[in-house]
């Protein structure tokens, strides 16, 4: 591949630029983009300007530039994930409409949950994660839900590290969360009290492939009121749902 | 920025490789990437292997590749449309809850619509547009609507243009698509029966921004069975809705 004087590759630079971007902060400058993501403002200039001519960027009002509608196109069109997603989303909407709070749906990537969708409540306890956003596995009960299910290296790899819990009432030792891993494959489903915020609890279970290997979980953030818990006969129901639309591609909610 | 030896850059040919997938043939073999792309095996080969690394394309079962879960994050975390999808969603759901049919939200990008979110029915009509799928502005009724409120160099340009209507129904003729253009101003809504499939019906609406500036078509594709005009009202009211949600981003669906 071509490369830079410093032999860092055109594209891992373009990665660098595009990484600099978050939902917080669609809108940078180019010095801004140079500062972020390590790069010369020169260089950083002439990368976002052919970036631009290519629609991964675009100018916005004033001296700012953004993500591209063109490079969300061109990772939405066919994303991997969005076959999960389409047979996911009538039953997101069946417990969106019922529970009436925000309803997710992530995948495992790295060491994190990863958000494919969200639903949010129209009264929201609290407003955290969105499309795209990312949670570390032991701090969401999507994350636990997924982290029960993972090989187990990354289990330990987890277990062994640094934990980082948001609030008091989060993991803050492996003991706990080793526990907790193992409750969650016995009951199928997470129920973190005040993990995130004090005032949220999140319920997670686990969604299944024709394979019955567990490859996203389903989740729903409702009030921190001891109630969380009587929603995982409904969760778990969804959840069946989206295994046999994934089985059945051609037949949505069916 | 570096280029290759024939003068085209790295960037250019990435996005000539992402181009290559789509939501119909998501996984795709080295050789084939290269020949949609138009590269030398080779030169294609060395270019997948790099884009793996940064986690643009990911290696699927046997010799496929596929778009990387990290290319649709980086696309969708700080997308300048999630604002808009944003606001909309909560509105694009009761307008599927209560019509139960195919409900999208479509963006003008070039000469095309661009969809951004689609909730499809269970018990559908006919199963055309995805997420990040295109139809030509003059072929659908969310097309007609953004043309109708287009710049007028672009609705010339379309005017102009070869139609390539995609049923008897379509618009073949300029003079057809200008009246309807002008009655799409007028009414506030396009109503086009059959013009995609013989079965159904496309009813779309404006979406305004702040500035009453039409910023996306909301629309229903329902039964070709006469009645599409009936839910003008309906949607009429949910883009309104999604215009006070754009005013107001912080208070979703309010």
């Amino acid at each position: 591949m071509a490369r830079t004087p410093t032999g860092e590759s055109v594209l891992a630079r373009a990665v660098r630029v595009l990484d600099a971007f978050t939902a917080a902060e669609p809108g940078l400058t180019v010095g801004e983009v140079a500062r972020r993501s390590g790069l010369h403002v020169a260089t950083a200039s002439r990368l976002v300007a052919e970036m631009v001519a290519h629609g991964l960027l675009e100018r916005g009002p004033g001296r700012e530039v953004r993500v591209g509608v063109r490079l969300w196109e061109l990772g939405a069109r066919a994303s991997p994930t969005l076959s999960l997603r389409d047979a996911a989303m009538p039953f997101l909407e069946d417990v969106h409409a019922v529970v009436g709070h925000h309803t997710q749906l992530g995948v495992l990537d790295g060491d994190d949950v990863l958000f494919l969708e969200r639903l949010s409540a129209r009264d929201a306890v609290i407003n955290y994660s969105r499309i795209a956003g990312r949670l570390p596995l032991p701090t969401s009960s999507s994350g636990v839900v997924l982290l029960a299910h993972a090989p187990r290296d990354l289990q330990e790899r987890v277990l062994s590290g640094p934990l980082r819990p948001v609030t008091p009432a989060g993991f803050g030792a492996a003991a706990a969360l080793r526990t907790a891993l193992a409750e969650v494959r016995r009951s199928q489903a997470a129920v973190l009290a005040g993990h995130q915020h004090p005032d949220a609890t999140g319920v997670a279970v686990p969604v299944r492939d024709g394979r019955s290997d567990v490859v996203a979980a389903l989740s729903v953030i409702v009030p921190n009121d001891g109630r969380g818990r009587d929603l995982v006969p409904l969760l778990l129901a969804a959840a069946r749902g989206i295994s046999r639309a994934l089985r059945r591609p051609d037949e949505p909610g069916s």
